[in-house]
């Protein structure tokens, strides 16, 4: 952690300061121009620029300029491809320099706890370790031209309702395991410029106002040195934010804030030590700006485009392809169905929004790959008006008539959104029933999604093929089309589980909490890991996505490094006849672990390039820490010392190849007290022996009951030691016993 | 609350007055003999009397005097029935009375929130309702005999792994509404002299020094005036727990705690009035029990033993009985198979371990009915030891050469006891291969079992009955045999769920934490709640349990009574041959509800005896204190105005008649302010008009976008109106808003 350079503020006035750590309007920092402090800009847009023409707000209603739209989080984090993102957040940089855009707000990176968040398909997925990688190769993208990045939203926001209020109540390790892991990593391997604090409250405390989180974990504990941003409207008291670590309030509050620091300042009641601070990183971050290089207009529309194209075909996730249906012949026959295939769903609603430069449909995109003519029927309308029956007949007549019917279905666009969450996960009825007719008449159907986050598949079994295409950004469309004809070999994996039920995941009940709480009760088993914990059937699992080939997992082989990292290595062959990608994962568990664990964990991941027929040996490495879970004890990371299983696999319940791997742990050897369990001055190293001993000696008959009774001997492991002493009629006192621990622990 | 009478302890020193705030050995209070303050006894035993005759101990380890073993709490609870409670409860009193015992250590009523836990045995029920109401029956019948009782363990106490440490981090409804709903209604309804405090800590602190719970809730709140004791061992800090109101410390520390007291008093860190208090509560608690009414032994040992039996008969629960296999025809020829049947299983481990007067076998009983010779194998031993193929082989036969196979399972002693939990929910793989082999030899066989939580039932779709026999009691052979040839029409249902596997428990996951915390995440949703919440398919539900004869249910009526209860009225029909009794349950919920609720949650029930062919008509009482959720922004109870459903049911999941019925609820408008939600600023009865004009002039185009679009105004309605106000470029200033909300609100 680097301070920031007191020469910065040294020629400022309070007010100045004060100034300084808040925007200038919705998107602007300010300017002191006696100072050379230019005032630097900011626009939304995870995903693409949304840098806002004319009126100006953070839901994603005013007009932009138009920018490439990439595939949303809830598609590129699918690819499961770092050096993709990599790639992506490079074309960002580009964007956001050629208009002069400073710090591009993104990327998210919340975890999905539930399906029903309405921004989820902002988000990467239900595991901190994908969202971590997916993140930092964002970052690195971007601010490799210049350009900074804004790793949002931090933290533990993990639904929209009451977002502004909600406390996300939440335990030290899951918030530390599962829904800061994520940010860590993004923070420790890509040094966002900046970091956006979330609405929500955690553990009752505001985000923009928590000195835990703002300060000491991610400054103190993690390393951070650039700029805490609100998100926009955050901030809920700023003298308290500004002393917290929020450096930045954003959007402009008219002076109101400004003035409320002043006056905390002159009044004694807050240092302005803390305004110094607050501005310096204010003014680092935009001298880091003013050393953007030369990136010039205009855009090469055409090459972002293409981008965007690959982006999305590697997101797109082939769920299910019985008997080979697809890929298509350009010579079959086919029956293109639903209103998707014509009016694309490409991304979600809110600050996200973005002003594509171009939008390819599928229908325009299978049209460039079939020989003849493509029969298209829309089936319904995407508001639901028309002649429903009408439009149903159409679809299914359009189907009997073809070889294959190609259907899309999708989530109504204000079903998703920043700002509201769902409250199912089901697709609309009138796309259910179309579809039950159109397989009825054809059961060659191919099922296409468009969804920013999970839906039911109550259709599972009665289909062939299901494409999930999530959302897939403007190119969607045609890079449906790659994949549906095989020009692209489909390579995307869920990064998010896709249940039988909505009441199976494991916020159900809980989410989205009342009256301004929020109760995370399942703890670390979110996504899989609760899956996987409660042994339930799910349709689709975590990591699962099928190819037009096939592959296969050799025998694995790990082994500890100098560094404590996991090394694993893994052959992956091609067995089939088409050039492909496999994402392999790596899993790790610990049998006998001191602490509640999911029965597996995601630790490392790479999508390998394989050639038909050819090997590929596959190199990931499980970092140590990635091992450790948080010791509540302690309040630390701790490695347990064991033979961790590590499980290299294709899906979370497709586990290709075991190896057992020693691991030297952490040492940890807490301090004995009269408040330590009898079972915990037993097995303690040093003290155990002896008290045992002195303990037998003391205890006569006592002892040799628990020595012989399995039930008295599991009673008494969890007696405290001290109030064991205080019982009547001990051949001990309570004195003597203390003595003991006090000389042994 | 009544405040001790001063003068009780005026005479006393401080010593003396620090010495009657703990116990004088293991079971007995000290003796003052100048103010005329003897000592009085205290034992074990919510079933039963566990007066110890020689070495002193809390874990049912020493022998102790013989008593009548009534069912545990596990069986009573099953009969539903308070008036039977109430009469176990007197003949407790009575046994006590005549050993000169002045408080019988229970009922206990903790909710059992994960079937692992080793005490449940002596719980009543997955449901706050039923365990208060046997619970306050239970203490009405033992204090009716001027004995008292120990209402324990108070509370959180739903485990035994760690739990003298173990903090229950429970949120404040699930804490109100489950887990101390079920001791309000004992201490309300009943005012038990006692009231034992948990070991466990609760939300982080210690049960025996919360002052929040000893004092606030349920002196306070609860208008408790009785004496706090502690759990034999439970007190972490006696000095911190005096004044937070925990009366009387057990056992005796040898005066170490005393002398502790004394020198915080006399140093200035105690106030002598809190041992003014506590003293003076133990010398009411002494006199109350000296004007006991003279009972004279001796125990009628066989009029308690009836008693037992009956209790017993109807604590048995005939799970599945297809085909009208039971009961059986003394002329039936039988084999009786497995070793439960000569050798019974019929109380749990530790302290409420009973010397009972006699004890019955199933074999026995079984013998008194049949008209012939029974054939009997054990099938396996009780501890594993034997020729298992021999012992297997020789029960097939038996069941072979029988026309009806009755075969006894259950879990082993070791399994189920205080002090340590269970790992898994499973019978020995031994009976249950043994059970397989006996069907396939003879289908019709019959499962009886003996266990006091709940077992897996893998077998339950192979056997057409099942006879759920708990833990029985010392009368619980003869009980078993009674129900099995319908001497007894059994009349038993299920005070908890059995679920079809463990990970379908609420607690999977959490219970029984680590490192001194269990959260228990589930919320409210505990038991019942949760299953039927995540839609859960169970083995056999909540309130179950089937007759030999048959009910049909009338239409059911509700009516709200000028207090504001809920009457329910329903006709209940015999429509078999044989007398028998229903346990009618009613359920509300209330659609539209603006907290997490379950599905259903029981409010009332009733065991109705109905002779054959008759129709009884069951009246019931929902409470209106019952409707009420635990509001967490005014720290009250609420009832919810509204359309509350009333359902009528032989189960949770077999509902018979629905009603709806009317509550006006009770006045809750919170005052609005700049944190107030624009949805809730609309909707406040005064404001919501007047803000809502005066914003639809302010906002211009802004009012008319929320107003048309369906997505805003969602995304809107949780917005805190002060961070909308303080958005740059609206029409509207900050302090423009703060004024309309301060005079509106």
């Amino acid at each position: 952690m680097t301070d920031p350079n007191p020469q910065n503020v040294a020629d400022l006035s309070l007010e100045e300061k004060a100034a300084l750590t808040s925007g200038a309007d919705f998107w602007t920092t300010k300017a002191v121009d006696h100072a050379g402090i230019p005032s630097i800009m900011m626009t939304d847009g995870p995903h693409g620029l949304r840098k806002q023409a004319g009126a100006s707000d953070h839901l994603g209603i005013a007009d932009s300029v138009p920018a490439t739209c990439f595939p949303p989080a809830v598609g590129l984090g699918s690819s499961w491809d770092v050096e993709l993102a990599e790639r992506v957040g490079e074309a960002l940089g580009v964007e956001s320099a050629i208009e002069d855009v400073a710090v591009i707000l993104g990327p998210g990176i919340n975890i999905k706890r539930s399906p029903l968040c309405g921004r989820n398909f902002e988000y990467v997925s239900e595991d901190p370790i994908v969202s971590g990688e997916i993140g930092a190769g964002l970052v690195r993208g971007i601010q490799s031209k210049g350009v900074g990045s804004s790793l949002k939203h931090f933290a533990a926001n993990n639904q929209e309702w009451d977002r502004m209020r909600s406390s996300s109540d939440v335990d030290p390790r899951p918030l530390r395991e599962i829904y800061l892991r994520g940010f860590q990593r993004v923070v420790q391997d890509a040094q966002p410029w900046t970091v956006m604090c979330s609405y929500n409250r955690i553990n009752g405390v505001y985000a923009s106002e928590d000195p835990w989180l703002l300060t000491d974990v991610l400054r103190g504990e993690w390393g951070y040195d650039g700029v805490v941003v609100s998100d926009w409207g955050a901030v809920n008291d700023r003298v308290k934010g500004l002393p917290a670590g929020l450096d930045l309030e954003m959007p402009s509050s008219g002076g109101r804030t400004d003035r409320q620091i002043v006056d905390a300042v002159r009044a004694g009641d807050l240092d302005e030590s803390a305004v110094d601070i607050a501005a310096g990183r204010v003014v680092d971050l935009v001298r880091k700006a003013q050393q953007r290089p030369a990136i010039e207009g205009p855009l090469d529309v055409e090459a972002h485009h293409a981008l965007a194209r690959e982006a999305a075909g590697r997101a797109i996730v082939l769920l299910k392809n019985d008997g080979g249906v697809l890929p298509l012949a350009p010579s079959a026959r086919i029956a293109v169905i639903g209103a998707f295939a014509e009016t694309p769903r490409y991304q979600g609603a809110g600050s996200s929004n973005i002003n594509p430069t171009r939008l390819d449909s599928a229908l325009d995109g299978i049209r460039e790959y079939a020989d003849g003519d493509v029969a298209y029927a829309a089936g319904f309308t995407l508001d639901g008006s028309g002649d429903v029956d009408a439009l149903r007949a159409e679809a299914v007549e359009a189907a009997r008539s073809a070889e294959v019917a190609v259907v899309f279905l999708g989530l109504p666009a204000a079903d998703e959104s920043e700002g509201y969450d769902r409250e199912h996960i089901d697709l609309p009825a009138a796309q259910l029933a179309l579809l039950d007719e159109v397989v009825a008449a054809n059961p060659d159907t191919v099922v296409v999604l468009s969804n920013g986050s999970v839906v039911a598949l109550p259709f599972a079994e009665k289909v062939p093929a299901i494409v999930e295409g999530w959302l897939l950004g403007q190119a969607g469309g045609s890079a449906t089309a790659d994949v549906l004809y095989g020009a692209v070999n489909p390579s995307g994996k869920l990064t998010e589980t896709i249940p039988v039920r909505l009441e199976d995941n494991s916020a159900y009940g809980t989410f989205p909490g009342e009256f301004g709480h929020v109760r995370y009760g399942e703890g670390v088993l979110v996504g899989y890991r609760w899956y996987d914990a409660k042994k339930l059937e799910v349709a689709y699992p975590f990591g699962h996505g099928l190819s037009y080939t096939t592959f296969s997992y050799g025998t694995a082989t790990a082994s500890v490094t100098e560094s404590g990292d996991i090394r694993v290595g893994v052959p992956i062959t091609n067995t089939g006849d088409r050039d492909g990608r496999e994402v392999v994962q790596v899993y790790t568990s610990l049998p006998g672990s001191a602490v509640q664990r999911a029965p597996r964990e995601l630790k490392a991941f790479a999508s390998i390039a394989v050639a038909a027929g050819e090997t590929v040996t596959a190199e990931l490495t499980v970092r140590r820490e990635d091992l450790a879970y948080w010791d509540v004890r302690v309040d630390e990371w701790i490695v347990e010392s064991g033979a961790y299983t590590v499980e290299v696999a294709a899906s979370s319940r497709d586990i290709r190849s075991t190896v057992t791997v020693d691991v030297a742990g952490d040492p940890l050897v807490l301090p004995l007290s009269m408040n330590s369990s009898v079972g915990e001055v037993m097995a303690h190293p040093v003290a155990g022996p002896i008290v045992q001993q002195a303990l037998a000696g003391l205890l006569g008959d006592g002892a040799g009951i628990m020595a012989s009774d399995e039930g008295m001997q599991k009673m008494m492991a969890s007696f405290p030691i001290g109030r064991l002493a205080g019982f009547p009629g001990l051949p001990v006192t309570y004195e003597q016993v203390e003595e003991l621990i006090g000389s042994a622990g």
